[in-house]
């Protein structure tokens, strides 16, 4: 006899409620735009799709300046964990995440990092006292900057008393950042019909998730110490860092490949592929490898495909949307960075259906399930 | 006989140490330094005098980039209390706060902010829900945006349980500006013997000192809603937003008066004014008058003059060294925004001694007073 099964875990049970949330993000949209005509005294005019894109580009005649404000969640209270039950310290892996966070969004139309920030709220000034942690943080960022290829500039470190929990400070930051020439612009209105839609693989949960992988540490009898099934620990698994798809996209375009979207695959996972304005249907044939925290965050959450796929990147980190006869290429440039491209299906054109159909799940994401890019 | 006088509130004990929280900054400014040669990547260079002012600067032939991340600390806290006790919304006003924090730093160099987002940490997707108060928040950055003659590009709006308050987000954000023509640089060499101190106005308390004000409102049996004493309740009075220094600094620039530095009046207050690396004596002769709820806080909070003019704006809302030269047609320029030019005093060398000279109050702040700037 099968055995019962455990309520699924979804989003809105973990307590974030996109439905709640989406409203404000929709107004504070709303009330941005009434600034746009302040560039004009700057000698700048604005990309007005570029609004409610991952990044926001303005124009001038030899470049586009880009602009992304972005935080890590809430991925560090892995990373204390962690340190309470092993001593190890991993804030550099988390720091990683922070600026994958910015900057994989900022490259998403082709806007090179340049200058970063790093935006540490701590709830208690002991925190800032770690100095070990302090350091590791702090290191990891470093690091991370070189592998994107950019400046960290300035910064933010305030205790927020009562505001932050004094164990878990809030991560963000910003990036300033430029196209230059022009022509490297990444411009969704390029997207057509029989584009190859391929992506670059994932390293893990990256920093999407983290709710959910929480709720399951604690439903676990030994938490983040649980063996996922390959010798590795389900919070050493969790901690793996996202891959910064910096360089990857640097040097595709200074191989002159210009990808006709693409999607940074965060909070809403593959309903996210669907994210350009003009409608198109995007048919999967194949689905990559899934990370096995991934997998066994899907088993031990009881997720339907349509919650994993939804919310978790399942082995899909970043997706590129390309001329076929780019592809080759590409592949070429993303294996020196010794990731291998993955050929995941093709965009098509069904009047004003607007659909992701995963189709060796026989899953559909429609427009809907997308309600605020 | 002598009422016996309260202990008075300091900052070590309203929990936030500076003295802990400098070495993570220090570290953070260490570790970021590592990474100025990516700039190269980019056709730019950086400003090695920049690292650690309030506004990170990057140069091209035709311009210096900026970039500033910051944040509103925990002055939410009170328009929340605010709103409890009299169902008045003043989320436009410390939404103008956060945005006067970010670009009154940005203008210290004089670069002219052109894109800023806001992030938005709450700690429940409830905080979202609530459509007036999100309403009023946006649309009072929008308003500050269009004093600021910037644009409000993006932004970030995640709920973050457990890491942030549910009743208190963390509101935060970044600019991204420019310098251009680059003779309106204001570079801290510039500084020198003989030099005119002088303050734009203060309105209030600005968003530095609010645990300190909020310790207050706690002592006191009517708390926000006591009258300081020209009949507006402290929490109105706290509530006051900061100016936006912003168009009065472009119109000086765009008047060809380039001020030998200048320092925003935040967290260390009135230490701060010995900012610049170089070793001056800044000689007070004269202090404003000091906003009425600031001698209320100075009065309940029993504080000293130095623990006052060390922590609070004490009516300087941020301060202008100008060549004497230049003091006459500025004044003309801040008065067309509504604003005195108060005459402060003057900039001195006496070897290698850095402090700050109030003479009216008798106290000096020396170079210790101020570890990290």
């Amino acid at each position: 006899m099968e055995q019962a099964k455990a309520p699924s875990l979804t989003y809105q049970g973990s307590g974030v409620d996109y439905e709640q949330m989406d409203p404000a993000k929709r107004a504070a949209q709303i009330c941005a735009l009434t600034t746009a005509d302040n560039l004009a005294h700057h000698g700048m005019r604005e990309v007005p799709w570029s609004r409610g894109e991952s990044v926001y580009l303005t124009e001038e005649d030899d470049r586009y300046n880009g602009h992304v404000e972005e935080g890590l969640g809430t991925k560090n209270r892995v990373a204390e964990a962690m340190r309470r039950l092993t001593g190890q310290l991993s804030f550099n892996l988390i720091a990683q995440d922070l600026l994958a966070m910015i900057v994989n969004d900022m490259i998403t139309l082709g806007v090179m990092p340049v200058t970063v920030a790093m935006h540490l709220a701590a709830g208690s000034s002991d925190w800032f006292a770690d100095e070990p942690r302090v350091a590791n943080l702090m290191e990891g960022f470093a690091e991370a900057c070189d592998i994107a290829r950019c400046t960290w500039g300035c910064g933010e470190m305030p205790t927020l008393k009562v505001l932050v929990h004094p164990d878990f400070p809030v991560l963000a930051g910003s990036a300033a950042g430029i196209i230059k020439p022009k022509s490297r612009l990444i411009d969704p209105r390029n997207l057509r019909d029989g584009d190859v839609i391929t992506f670059l693989p994932s390293t893990g949960i990256h920093a999407n998730g983290l709710t959910l992988a929480q709720q399951i540490a604690e439903s676990l009898p030994d938490g983040y110490l649980t063996d996922i099934g390959n010798g590795q620990t389900y919070g050493d698994a969790l901690l793996v860092p996202t891959p910064i798809y910096v360089p990857v996209l640097d040097d595709l375009l200074g191989a002159g490949i210009v990808p006709h979207y693409t999607v940074n695959v965060t909070g809403h996972a593959w309903r996210k592929l669907e994210r350009a304005t003009e409608p198109f249907v995007y048919v999967i044939h194949a689905v990559p490898e899934v990370p096995p925290v991934l997998q066994f965050i899907q088993h031990h959450g009881n997720l339907t495909n349509e919650e994993a796929y939804g919310n978790l990147n399942m082995g899909a980190g970043f997706a590129l949307f390309l001329a076929q006869n780019d592809v080759r290429a590409a592949s070429d440039v993303v294996r020196r960075h010794g990731m291998e491209l993955f050929n995941a299906g093709y965009v098509t054109k069904r009047g004003d259906l607007k659909a992701v159909e995963i189709l060796p799940l026989d899953l559909t994401f429609d427009a809907e399930s997308l309600k605020v890019r």
